[in-house]
Order: C-alpha cells, then structure tokens, then sequence
C-alpha cells in the first residue's frame, strides 16, 4: 500500500515509521520550514524500536519520500493520514486540499485526539471517505488505534481504513458513536483531572501521585483496563458481588467535578514535579528509556490480553449504520 | 517481628501471605464461621506467587496461628493490620477491642481505602498509635502503601509504621493530608466512573472500554504515571510545552461530571460485559493469570521506575507536625 502522511511532528513521524516498518511506501508533507530534516531525525531516531518489533520484508527506510507539497504527496496514495495540529479550522482547511487532490478511491484517516468526525467532513466533496483514526503516543509501538465514523462515512470506508490499519500492524477499536475525545482520551483525561485536583489541593505532589500510580494500579492496568480490574477485585463474585458492595460509594464525593484553574502556581508546580522527576534526564533519554520498556511490557502483555470475544466482533460494525 | 491480622478476608490474608514470605510470625483473627479455613485456603493459594518474588530467610507457613478470639490475637503482638469490612462503625467498634487489648507500644495500621484516620482514632484510648496503611489487591505482589496519619498520630508511630511495612517489602507513600479515596483511590475512582459513563451512554461495551486502555495508556502506566505521561508527550518541551498547548483543553466539557446512577440495566451491562470478557475462565483462574502477569510487569517495571528524588524524601515527614 502506499501512504500518505500529512503533517510530520510527533504524531506524524511515528505513524510513518510504523508504516515504514511494515514494507510499505510512505510519501510525506509539511510545508513547515525545517520539517524534512525535523521527520528524518525523529524516524531514524524510531527505527531501532520499530527493528526491535520485527520489521516487515522489504521494510525500509528508502521507502519514504517527502515533499513539501501537498498536492504532490496525497495524489497517487492509496490512504492518507492528517496529522496536524489540533486546531479545528486548521484541520478543516488541510482536509479540505486532501480531498481536493486525492484519488476518489483514496481512503482518509485523521488522527484527531478531540474532534469529531462528522465536523471534519461536512465541508469536504468526498465525505463519505473520511473517519477519525486516533493512533496512542509513540505510534510505531502502542498498537491501538480508535476508528471513529462520522454521519457521512461510507460503510466501505471503514472496512478499507480496517485494513488499511491491520495491515501496519495496529489494533482496531471501532468507536459507536462520536463523542469529544473518543474512548481513551476520556479515559485519560479523568484521571488528569483528578491529578491535577490532588497537586492544586497540596494532597500530594507530581511525583507522589505518579508514584501512587504506577507502583499499584499502574502495574494492573497493561493487563486488565478498569472493568476487568474491578471484576478481579470482586472475589469469587466478580463484578456482580463488586457492584452490591461498592456500587453505593458511586454517589461519594470523592473524586473532583470540574478542572482545577490552571494558575501560575500549579503551572509551576507541575513543571517543576516532572523536571524533578526526570532527574537530569534529557526528554530524549526519558523517551528512550519508555521505548525500551514498552518493547518488553508489550510483548508481556501480549501472552495475557483476552482474546476479543464474539460481542465486540459484532461491534466492529458500528450502530450508527 | 510479631504480626497479628484482625479480619481475614481476601486482603487480611494477603497481608498474611506478605508477612509470612518476609520471615515473620503472624497471629490472624476473624470470628466469622469458616474464616479459618478460608483464609489458609487463600494463603497457600498465593504461596507460589510469594515464593516466585522471593521468600526471607525462615519464612514459612508455620509461622502462622490463628485464633477466633481477638484478644489473643493482639496481645502480644509489635503491629497490628485491621481488614474488617468497610463501615465506619465497624471498624471502630472492632479497633477500640484492638486498642484495649494491645500492648501500649504496639502499633496499629488500617487498611481502611475510604475512611480518614482521625475519624477512626477519635474514641481509642491510645489514638497516637493509629495509622491509615492502605495496601492494594493483590498484597503480597503489589508494593504500594498508602500510609496517612490522623490529627492524633504520633511521629513515633509512623516511623515505626514505616518500619514495619518496609521490613515486609513494600513501598511507602506517605499521604499529606488526609482525604477520602486518600490518593491512589481518587485516581481509580475518577477513572471508574468516566468508565461508567461511557458504558451507560452506549459509546462502547465494558470490554472496549477496558480495551481502549489496555492497548494504549495502560501499557505506559506500569513506568509512568499521569504526570510523566504527559511530560513525555510534551516533546522536546516536556510538561511546560503540554501545559501552554493542552492547558485551555482543560476546560472542555469532554469527562463528566458525576456518577451515573446504577440503574438495573447499567449494572446488568457491566456485570454481562466482565463475564463476557472472562471467557469461561472461573475467578480462580483468572488471579492466576493476573498474578503471573504481575510478577513478571512488576519486575520489569522496577528496572525502569525512577528512584525517589530528595524532594519526595523531604516529604516522608507530613507536614501535618
């Protein structure tokens, strides 16, 4: 298959080194000043992890091209993958040029963390053909991606972005219904809250609260995600006896509502928690350190992850249709 | 040292297990009728688990006696690890019998996951020996315990709480301030109810949810927690650039607010859904498996997490005193 991959921060070169890794063509563009050199750093710097996962036959990182234009990279690509920044206008402009130039039969997935599918394609002459495919930081090793359909995606576009993501090696989610954020963001973002309300409220600092984290439920969670984590908790009740027990604590008041306000003093507190934390670490140290130990964990993982049962294969055809 | 557990359910006999791999003596209590076959059942269960981590010198199951009566259980005993069912008045009718029976210079620890310290110790003879010490299921793998003083805790006490539990392994965080949920609670709770209303909405089943973290954020929490997750997302510019990018998407409405209610319907869905996800496996299988799975990530993990920095040991001593 060949790629398209529009926009090349982060996000972007991790998803052409997992497209690299796996034998096929990529075709890159940014048409931000330095954003050749800035891709080839960051995809160079991936390739050893990616080589550690098993590379594909005939993966190579002389299947990349980039150009600075756009018109250029999307026309003869097969998928295309927009990745820029989290800017709705931005994204909606971009999406636009892509729709504009790309083959009909082309395939269109935007790696939007927030917005919803259904606004990014009204604008566009080939809706149908677009869906939010959010990908998990760094790309080339967390394997999940959530495929969001709008209103006007075509059935067969998801089928083709299904396997257009299988075949770079990635685990499918299919998302129900749109909603701000997806599934896994959400996730996330509750728990950043909260985080952030125990910092603002002098409980706890950064490095306590991660600690608090990763030394206990942290450590569960690559197996089992919070259902299951609660099932197990049960005893020989499971969830069922988990619920009668601890269902009435839903309505305690224990976890924060709102956002706290970002004020100067908890900018700097969290700041400060996470350079402590780093103990002289570059950020690029740290990143190699994360990438080393999610190789391992991953593939730890791998041997316990339930297999997906029959009701979430029926779900990969979301309701919406 | 010289144990005794009050309550003998699925954590009193991990903290037995814990403290028998560590070579000491244990004295457990539970009134309750076939407690204490239970709990030896549940010990030798995870016997294996405490041998593949490593047994102390002269750690054996020998070292355990069990007594129906309360009194001679904490008698003689250095520390005292209260399990009984989570109710206030409970736990404080069953910590003043402790109170009036231990030696004046033995410790107590709860393993309360909700209730404050200073309302626990308010009617004890001997308020300053109590601490709030909360471990996590599974206890004899997960290292993580909370320990939160009350308004009447003596320093004495937590230095000697503090011994205690890092003599049988563990890994103490010292909560500030008391608050429900104390930390690593907060954090799951904010977690499970986002989780809860992702279900109750029909956006995704409990498998996808539990999915969606797994394959993605979950992998990274076993090595960071919340904090440094995002300092490593920053780039180059860490927490300071994620902060100035992501700080105004704070305010989105994207997590709610409060908890669902557990309508019979919603309890059904994540009671199916969990055993959906089992696969047929019984509850005893699948600890099992969770337990093999978390020597193995826990002994990863240890490579990797980061030492605790002066600023974290600074705060072993609560600023309460």
């Amino acid at each position: 298959m060949k790629f398209a991959v529009v926009g090349t921060g982060v996000i972007g070169s991790g998803w052409i080194t997992r497209m690299l890794a796996h034998g096929h063509e990529v075709i890159a563009t940014d048409p931000s000043e330095g954003a050749y050199e800035r891709m080839l750093k960051q995809v160079k710097q991936n390739w050893p992890y990616a080589e550690e996962l098993g590379l594909a036959e005939g993966a190579s990182l002389e299947n990349l091209t980039f150009t600075p234009y756009l018109e250029e990279a999307v026309k003869e690509a097969d998928h295309i993958q927009e990745n820029v920044p989290e800017i709705e206008s931005l994204k909606e402009q971009v999406l636009t040029e892509i729709d504009f130039y790309a083959r009909p039969d082309a395939t269109i997935g935007s790696s939007t963390s927030g917005i919803k599918p259904s606004e990014l394609q009204r604008n566009l002459q080939h809706p149908e053909r677009l869906v939010v495919a959010h990908p998990f930081h760094p790309v080339y090793i967390l394997p999940l991606v959530e495929i969001v359909p709008g209103q006007l995606t075509a059935e067969a576009t998801i089928v083709k972005a299904e396997q257009a993501y299988e075949g770079i090696g990635m685990d499918v989610l299919h998302v129900r219904h749109e909603i701000e954020g997806h599934i896994a963001d959400r996730l996330m973002e509750a728990l950043w809250r909260e985080a952030l309300h125990i910092v603002n409220d002098g409980i706890a600092t950064t490095e306590e609260v991660d600690k608090a984290f990763t030394h206990a439920a942290g450590l569960r969670y690559a197996q089992y995600g919070p259902f299951m984590t609660f099932h197990l908790a049960g005893g020989e009740g499971g969830m069922r006896h988990m619920l009668k027990q601890f269902g009435p604590a839903l309505k305690k008041p224990w976890t924060k509502l709102v956002a706290p306000e970002l004020t100067k003093d908890l900018y700097e507190e969290v700041v400060n928690g996470c350079e402590a934390s780093s103990q002289g670490q570059t950020m690029s140290e740290l990143d190699q350190k994360r990438n080393e130990f999610l190789i391992k964990v991953k593939k730890l993982a791998e041997e316990y992850w339930p297999e997906d049962t029959p009701s979430m294969k029926k779900a990969t055809r979301p309701s919406v249709y």
